[in-house]
């Protein structure tokens, strides 16, 4: 692998040039999109492929009308269906090794607060400072540099390789379970690359396996048809007050979710992903103090509060809005008020089923009076610790790094890996290029160089021995 | 009193330019005040006070510094602190009849709204239009008309008479008690004319003698020191969560509310004011079609409906503000969360001892944490309908209504009448110009002409009664 290693090397400067003109392109997702960026984002990322001797094509998610379900009646689904670039290429085995990424970064604002233009990318201090040098750019820059490497070097690739590249994950990859199973056929392969990754502050290399799902829910109440005087409190019902008991029915002060059914479908974690959870670093302490708290919620530490961090759904209040919230006293009786929810969940919950147990729950406790929007749903999907392919990568990992990743069986956050690992059928792992700092979604997004070099050998490697595997 | 009465015929046109004047002086107390028209309005109230052989003079409430308590350790009082224009004039019966007025008015906006310029005061199809035609000025020019009346056509007055005219009504009348108590001797009195009343569709005069009090606060949750990812809802305490359980803590779906020690000081209705209400016409249906609703919160009705809107306390929710409150899904577990809400009370409720008793709640149910403000308060206060003053005022206003008033204990709203009825010991009744349309507060705010005359002619009534008295 040294020769692979060397290209890798000796070409850094060009793929981080290539980095730097990708970020150029602002394709951010969010609404408005920049869909003149987006779209030649999509053609730009194609070009670079094949450049590097792989067919490519942009495929299109299903629309929206098309898609049936998954949000229930009163639901609406969120927008989204930017272009996917697909793109694939035979190596010297047949094994086929996906790589799921996205062209698409979040939006830069607040502006003032980067200390260089964000589509502007900037070296200072052996980092590359810029919106999408982590997240996602930089790690599909760091797999071309080791796609490149195999080529030029041994002139093929040592496995098969395809990736598909969605422009829609910071928006919440919309229709991307219909597009999976709609393009399983394409799809197909042996195992699948995930889009994240990278390094503890001590620099050891973290496998990621899983990530959780989430239902994202707006809940309304109205009760009269304007807002009243508040001496009317007697005789007229407040929809602040309706929405407050009905969220307070939701989960009480000891965190317990009392939708009922809500923890039914709960996988508890295996004794292996307990022993990986065992064995991972504690952030806890740095997490509180960075938050500046002294304790977690309930009281909960160590090996517990890691547990509960990965394996346990949540239920969140993301926001509330009613009434008067300007400074002072003014008396007034709400007509309407609303909050925002989302819930965290965890294998094998499913956020379609959550949302229908929410409701009837909030008809049975004598809330049929709030109004519930489905406005976003992924669910939850994790890769066994004991595959196979986990120390296949394991193994690239420390081929590069020379010393033993962290295996991470769960991520806290939420992606689009759920149609990969159950409608493909594939294992999947990340190795990325990022550090704690990165930054990503905030100003100064930044990556450190040597993080993209590693990464992409670690790529390299990774390459190798799925090829021989 | 037909050569009375008939004086006030003959210069109606006259009072109506008068008040077309006072209205014209744009005397906003709310924050920021305009503290020129203010000045300007006191001052003219004053002029006029003096034209008619009174003597006037501007007084000034206490400093908010120098004022002792009501507000807790925790308490942040209101601002204001407007000129008050006392007046006096001696009359031929030594019985003094104090009325309590205000000359500021509340802001105009929406401008866009009004059909005429709100302080260029226009006459359309009998009515006159402007901010502050009905409340307060109107009243203020109503009493003018019948002092000038009996001045001018019986040479004096038929008692003593005082007037109290303050600048901060609007925006609760602060320090309102503690003027009263440092002035107690200037105004002393035997009984006092309130500032509003007014007649209802039918035509049909009310009195009213009573106000709820009313406590002020603002929650306030505060547990991460910043917004947290919704992912790290598992180990970080969420604001919008405790802000909502304390709440709950408060009041349940039953209205019923669950400080402890909250009903204590409630006075029950007399079966004298029982049989007021009982009286009263009912607005249930008319305020339930207007409202949008086909029933009253629980179900409430009837005569059970009436005595729970006048004499029951409250506690209403009037905002909640916390974390994402826009479009969409965003995923945020919010540092932050705030509620106002507004307790009305009835006597011999207190609004310090209600906000202790919630400090005690919140502390008691594990909620020490939610720290709470106290924005304003204001004691409950109502005249017993068995006092002899009213009826007087009864009398008074059949010989201008030739009509039997409905007499209503007290309102579900709040005025600063408790230093008038306990600081002063005075029995207390409106007579006014008002009407259901009237609009206070509201663009269009309007009088019909003939409430106007017709409440002009019920002061000088009084005025002649009291002095016989």
């Amino acid at each position: 692998m040294q020769d692979i290693f060397r290209h890798i090397d000796d070409h850094l400067n060009e793929s981080l040039a290539q980095l730097t003109e990708l970020c150029k392109l602002a394709s951010v997702s969010a609404h408005p999109p920049t869909a003149d960026a987006i779209a030649k984002t999509a053609e730009h990322v194609s070009g670079l492929l094949r450049d590097l001797g792989f067919e490519a094509s942009i495929l299109t998610k299903p629309a929206l009308s098309e898609v049936e379900g998954p949000a229930p009646a009163e639901g609406s689904g969120s927008l989204g269906g930017q272009a996917v670039v697909y793109a694939e290429q035979p190596g010297r085995s047949s094994r086929t090794l996906l790589f799921y990424d996205h062209y698409d970064v979040q939006p830069a604002e607040p502006l003032e607060l980067w200390s260089s233009p964000p589509f502007e990318p900037a070296i200072r201090e052996g980092k590359l400072y810029g919106r999408g040098v982590g997240d996602n750019k930089g790690n599909i820059a760091a797999r071309l540099a080791a796609l490149r490497a195999w080529k030029e070097v041994r002139g093929e690739l040592p496995c098969s390789v395809k990736f598909c590249i969605e422009g829609d994950e910071e928006i919440g990859s919309p229709q991307m379970e219909e597009f999976v199973e709609e393009q399983r056929g394409l799809l197909a392969a042996d195992a699948c690359v995930w889009e994240g990754g990278g390094v503890t502050w001590e620099g050891i290399p973290q496998l990621t396996l899983g990530v959780k799902g989430l239902l994202y829910v707006e809940l309304a109440a109205n009760t009269v048809n304007r807002d009243a005087h508040s001496s009317y409190g007697t005789v007229l019902a407040n929809a602040a007050w309706r929405l407050v008991w009905a969220l307070a029915s939701i989960k009480g002060p000891d965190e317990r979710v009392l939708i009922d059914g809500f923890y039914d479908a709960v996988r508890r974690a295996t004794p292996e992903e307990r022993a990986a959870v065992e064995a991972m670093p504690s952030e806890e302490a740095e997490t509180l103090r960075s938050y500046g708290v002294e304790e977690a919620l309930t009281g909960v530490r160590g090996l517990d509060y890691r547990l509960r961090h990965l394996f346990e759904p949540t239920a969140t209040i993301d926001g509330l809005t009613s009434g008067y919230e300007g400074e002072g006293p003014k008396t007034v009786l709400p007509a309407r008020a609303m909050a925002k929810m989302d819930f965290r969940l965890v294998p094998d919950q499913d956020p379609d089923d959550v949302f229908a147990k929410l409701r009837r729950h909030l008809d049975s406790r004598g809330f049929g009076d709030i109004t519930l929007r489905y406005l976003s749903g992924e669910r939850p999907a994790r890769t066994p610790v004991t595959d196979p392919f986990v120390g296949v990568v394991r193994q690239a990992v420390m081929d590069t790094y020379e010393r033993e990743p962290i295996i991470v069986p769960s991520m806290a956050g939420t992606g689009p890996l759920y149609p990969f690992v159950a409608t493909l059928g594939l294992p999947t792992a990340d190795i990325g290029i990022g550090y704690p700092e990165s930054r990503a979604h905030a100003p100064d997004e930044n990556i450190r160089i040597e993080d993209f070099r590693r990464g992409a050998k670690a790529i390299a490697a990774l390459l190798g021995r799925f090829g021989e595997g």
